[in-house]
């Protein structure tokens, strides 16, 4: 402890990448936790396209805590940011043994933290860009402080799906039982070695930011739509296990007619909701209907 | 029936309204006997403003049916048509009785038809002018032919939703439960005179044809939307007991809360049909919004 705290600075630099889902989350069951009300599948894009870059730096010189999100300095006492913060400061003496030095514990009582992120895409596209963000947030912390738990339990509470990019190729988040959350974790299912041939093809129809959040937005649907209860409770659980069945078998046709019927429900269940919610635009519903023609002239499913 | 034999031409004009549901019909059980999954709710609008106006002429110098609709000559021999049709020709002898007129049997089994109809309405535009339309057919062949039996039934062959454009006011068509249909029936639930201070306000936005008629799109969705089977098992029933309550109690705010929740559901359904249908257009959402906009100004539903 002595050793650390005559370190100027200790500083991490991480990235993380974005994940897809094909099997869908929306809705929370506990909205202070960030616990789902259905379990969810995604694809873990490489990073060579889309990535966050996140570099955090403690020192003894910092007079406070500050965040800037691509060059902008934003509001670091966002609760979902100190959730994130907090977790990393927990003074946890076999934690901070496991991750092998000493002084991580003094480091994270005592010193001021500054933190750095940066998309290289644009943040508002609806591209989990917060999962990216809080997925690379809580690495960079990690690695500063040296600790090596279960990461994606505290990525989680930054961002629901973050704790999704937290692992590369197929990864599910196990909506958990327990009422704490510990069992709501991120599990890989698959390597990305598992289907190398598999693409995700990015197409961004508008830079401007969702007309409601997904926060507020799956509150409201958890409130006021029969549909996704209906959803979360029986479809979701029967197209999860088909969803690994193809992923296992590398069925691109199943897969891929999966993962469009599980996109589609989604929005299914925001026009259910009340008000409804509309994330759809008429550029998407054309791009869908080209899908659906390029697949029907080919007979089988190719995008 | 040899007084009828000697008529040269026996004619009946009738005017049908339209209907608009509050409770959506979406799916049918029997495609041929056109039977729904759940029952539906509709408001009857006023003749005054949208009607169908259909004449029907029976004469032994017709060589052969025809049809016309809004002045141009149709495909009389459409099976929906000739259910229709059928209907009225089956030697049903105390049905002729019960209409007073002996020459009915005579007439219906021997004679051509030929029929007019026309909207005065653009007839794609959604507005259901097939329930019009067949309703108004249903109701000049039973006077031509002095019929006074359970009509819905029959409309309902050649629209579902025709069925309930044979009554004014509200009016429910129950789903029914016999294989062979006859308890699928529409019975009005309040007359017109209940609610005088009610307006629907007709908004079209365009006069194109849907690009997925509503025959394909609702078989597609009863095989691919695993939430269409819940809406109309759980959903429906519950909302259908609410809405004849709201309308009861004349309780505008729940009925237009409900009825803009059932159509929504109706849309999410759509979406969640495999491949995806969509009716909305950016423009309807932004009319949805500018409702939801006009009415949280307001405090309460006032649209």
């Amino acid at each position: 402890a002595a050793m650390a705290a005559e370190r100027a600075l200790a500083m991490a630099t991480c990235t993380a990448p974005v994940n897809i889902a094909v099997i869908k989350y929306w809705g929370k069951r506990d909205t202070d936790l960030i616990l789902p009300i259905n379990s969810s599948l995604s694809v873990t894009l490489h990073q060579d396209q889309l990535k966050t870059t996140t570099t955090a730096a403690a020192s003894r010189d910092f007079t406070e805590d500050r965040l800037w999100l691509n060059g902008k300095e934003a509001d670091v006492g966002h609760p979902r940011v100190q959730a994130c913060l907090r977790e990393g400061e927990r003074p946890c003496p076999p934690r901070g043994r496991r991750g092998g030095s000493e002084d991580s514990a003094a480091l994270s009582l005592s010193y001021k933290i500054h933190i750095a992120s940066e998309n290289n895409f644009p943040t508002a596209a609806g591209l989990a860009s917060s999962a990216a963000g809080y997925a690379c947030l809580v690495s960079a912390l990690a690695r500063l402080y040296g600790l090596e738990e279960e990461l994606s339990e505290v990525a989680r509470r930054g961002s629901g799906s973050a704790c999704r990019s937290m692992f590369g190729g197929f990864v599910q988040w196990q909506r958990g039982e327990r009422p704490d959350g510990t069992d709501s974790l991120a599990l890989q299912v698959a390597p990305e070695t598992h289907w190398p041939e598999l693409r995700v093809l990015v197409l961004v129809v508008s830079g401007e930011k969702k007309p409601v959040g997904s926060t507020a937005g799956m509150q409201t649907s958890v409130e006021t739509s029969p549909l996704l209860k209906h959803r979360a409770e029986v479809v979701v659980p029967e197209r999860l296990a088909q969803m690994m069945q193809h992923i296992r078998d590398r069925d691109f046709e199943g897969f891929g007619q999966l993962a469009m019927r599980d996109s589609n429900q989604f929005h299914a269940t925001c026009l259910d909701t009340f008000p409804p919610i509309f994330y759809l635009t008429d550029v998407s519903r054309h791009i869908i209907a080209l899908a659906h023609r390029y697949n029907a002239h080919h007979g089988h499913t190719k995008v």
